[in-house]
């Protein structure tokens, strides 16, 4: 079973409050690749500049990342550089330049049409429809937003919530885009606008999924050395799809174990900066702290003495 | 068995972004009091003034809590006033009023002496090492203390800290306490003070226990309408000390028993205003929420495909 991703591939510039690395790997598709790869085939849409370096795209098809849908244009790779606070959960935008991304036009190769596994990252709401409207016959569309595309394109991305299954977005997001403080009622309110699984990502508080058949959590993996939170939530994403994608079926028990999958993903993410941990992940590793991640969350039942 | 707690009554005036009310029952150990009394004997150390309404002291009493270390003084109540904001989780303190607190002196009556289990609400480390200098032979005596303290009253609280087996603090007094922003490296430096168990509690993140046996996560259970976050946290710690106490055994199977137990009683304590909704609580309502909370957090194995 193959997933297709369609999101950017940027250069970084990462600060934390203990070291600072400068246009390294980034981008949703990038970490959303790499880690799927782990487990399933992925089909990558993305774009690229002239003075993106070689050796990013061989990791890629190291990998095995179908690159068809990569294509590199005139001018230079999208960048994005932010500054993380003290308490490596907050951060600050410091400079985002679009350059080939301004004008990125997705277009799929026919080879990927018949993928069944989508996830439609943070991109622009047309172009997350345009992406979709060329893959024959989708059993799973996941999507990713963010708060420019909520608060500007409204319309565009409420089209694109008619057609798909699941939603991953942040607590913020929820919030913004059902208008709702309380995430019980936001989540309700998201999830009649299409998407009836919905996972709200929480940083280092963990996930929620709404699904039909309730609500589930998982903690975020607590970590004694957070090194760079970028691409976290994206891990995540590409740790759920391609959990789903591997299994080839969404059910409740599915669902819920992509969860802990996504969640143990991303955990591994934050270790080091860019893609440096990820790059070297086993599934043995996966395994193992999935296992451990039994112990963080399993408990005997709630007894009472009459 | 029975619990002994000494903290604070008071009356509250809480404002949310939808309703307010002006000098309710608040206070630490009356949370603490009134949901450890649904399980165990509660034995109070606390003190009022002449304006305590008598209905309130009726209330503890009718839910069988031991009066006997509860005082009134000349004076007022301690009083304490606050605003939630939008996301009902922050909150600014408008006023707070020690009044007959100011001079709090505990003394415990001869019928307390024996108790084994104990729970030191948030007040005066100085006082919290006299009550336990008190207390003949505890099995178990728990913490709780405030950014106030661990700012100005280091010396006297690293005292209690090296006396006592389980402190309940939140993430930012973690972060206070420990002077480390990462919470895995904070607890290890924490429970290198003292206690063995150390539980953060992270508002509507959920909670942490670290014990020897490892580390364990519980979501906060998410509900659709949160009226009063006031006394969460004091709801949390009289669950799981409570918890604790019924069984009369603190084991890495209770401690996470007592976690889930803490949640599902706090996640009652914000339906309503005060303790109302506390004080109709049965074992039963307390059980059906622990047996959905499986459902939160429970999951099968990740298993993947060779």
């Amino acid at each position: 079973m193959s997933v297709l991703v369609v999101g950017s591939v940027a250069l970084d510039t990462v600060e934390t409050p203990f070291d600072k690395r400068d246009d390294i790997l980034g981008g949703s598709a990038s970490f959303f690749s790499v880690v799927s790869s782990l487990i399933t085939d992925v089909r990558l849409v993305a774009v690229v500049g002239q003075d993106f370096p070689e050796e990013h795209v061989a990791l890629m098809a190291d990998k095995g990342v179908d690159l068809a849908g990569l294509t590199r244009e005139e001018g230079r790779t999208f960048r994005w550089s932010g500054r993380y606070l003290d308490n490596m959960v907050d951060r600050v935008t410091l400079d985002t330049q679009l350059n080939v991304f301004e004008k990125f036009d997705p277009e799929l190769p026919a080879s990927y049409r018949d993928t069944e596994f989508v996830f439609l990252a943070n991109i622009h709401p047309a172009l997350q429809l345009k992406v979709l409207g060329q893959v024959a016959a989708p059993k799973l569309v996941c999507l990713d937003t963010m708060n420019f595309w909520i608060e500007g394109e409204r319309e565009a991305l409420g089209e694109v919530l008619g057609k798909v299954q699941a939603l991953l977005i942040n607590d913020e997001e929820l919030r913004l885009l059902s208008g709702e403080h309380n995430m019980v009622r936001g989540a309700a309110a998201v999830r009649a606008m299409g998407p009836e699984v919905l996972v709200v990502k929480r940083g280092d508080a963990g996930a929620l999924l709404f699904d039909d058949h309730g609500m589930f959590c998982v903690p975020a993996v607590p970590l004694d050395n957070v090194v760079d939170p970028t691409g976290a939530g994206d891990t995540f994403a590409g740790g759920f799809v391609s959990y789903l994608t591997h299994h080839g079926e969404v059910t409740p028990v599915t669902l819920r174990q992509a969860m802990v999958y996504g969640s143990v993903t991303a955990s591994y993410c934050v270790e080091d900066f860019s893609l440096d941990r990820l790059r070297s992940l086993t599934r043995d590793e996966v395994l193992e702290r999935c296992e451990r991640f039994k112990g963080l969350t399993q408990f005997e039942d709630v007894v009472l003495k009459s």
